[in-house]
């Protein structure tokens, strides 16, 4: 049970977003602009850091909506977002993306973990300073979301066909409310 | 030395704002709204988690600027900041901030730590669905932001009085950059 009076029937963040409409904005924004603006990282890379970060967080509700997502922009592959979650050594991945996790990885722990190796190594494969930067904003903003998620106890369905659904809309149009958008 | 190259001269998250400023844009508003805005808990109570959070997660940055700000509010207190950071139990607030910051210290471990018992005591003590809500999305931005600030590894400079002078600032104008106001 959710611990404040949340909205009923919302799963998610969608309950914390529906009860404070003032924060939900710049919270939409921020995830929206980070996952589905123009970005030389794809949407799918995006969602993988989203999804890799939710799962060392243990929230059930961001690893599973956003592992959807990653999986819809893959063509389905749900397998790769498993691979991303339990074995990312062995990960059908470029070592760019591995070298970008590592990073994310450090920052879901805490900002000083990274290291000038970490960030070298993943410049070494090719990763720019703006991706670097996304990454590590990433990292933190699904830091606050999954702690958002679980320290307010919401209601997580576990319907495999509902995240599907949600990942599919979510690849498709992103993070914005329709009704914000022009 | 920063991870990327940020521009020069500017503090804590302030350069990761000016190298991304479609990113800093909702991040801004965020801490706006949660810690500026219309709220039954004063800004200087809503500085406190800020400051709370941040020194548990060791961001010498916003611990300090956050400190700073709280500090102007309560008409330069700083004492009441440094008991807040390290002797909680017998700090000279109220039980209900001491169980607002004792959710606050959850959230920053993670969002699975907060129990009922603990929202229980809050509420018990007058707090609000809304106070405990924000309560608990303070904390979690501040864990996206202390993230961000040492994930850089942002340039933070140690020098009292430009803490003070950020303190008075954001007291007085908040966290949207000027230009941005009506």
């Amino acid at each position: 049970m959710p611990h404040i009076n949340l909205p009923e029937g919302l799963p998610g963040i969608s309950s914390g977003f529906a009860f404070r409409p003032e924060t939900a904005k710049p919270m939409r924004e921020l995830a929206h602009i980070l996952l589905h603006g123009p970005n030389t990282l794809t949407p799918a890379e995006r969602e993988l850091i989203a999804t890799y970060v939710s799962s060392r967080n243990d929230c059930y509700f961001c690893q599973t909506s956003h592992g959807a997502a990653a999986a819809a922009h893959l063509g389905k592959d749900a397998g790769l977002v498993e691979q991303i979650k339990h074995n990312l050594e062995t990960a059908n991945i470029s070592d760019k993306m591995k070298a970008l996790l590592n990073i994310a990885g450090k920052v879901q722990k805490g900002g000083k973990q990274v290291t000038a190796d970490d960030v070298a190594m993943a410049r070494d494969l090719g990763a720019t300073d703006t991706e670097i930067h996304d990454t590590v904003l990433i990292a933190a903003a699904f830091s606050m979301y999954n702690r958002y998620v679980d320290g307010l106890a919401t209601w997580q369905p576990e319907d495999p066909a509902m995240y599907a659904a949600m990942g599919e809309r979510l690849a498709r149009d992103g993070y914005i409310m329709p009704s914000a958008k022009p």
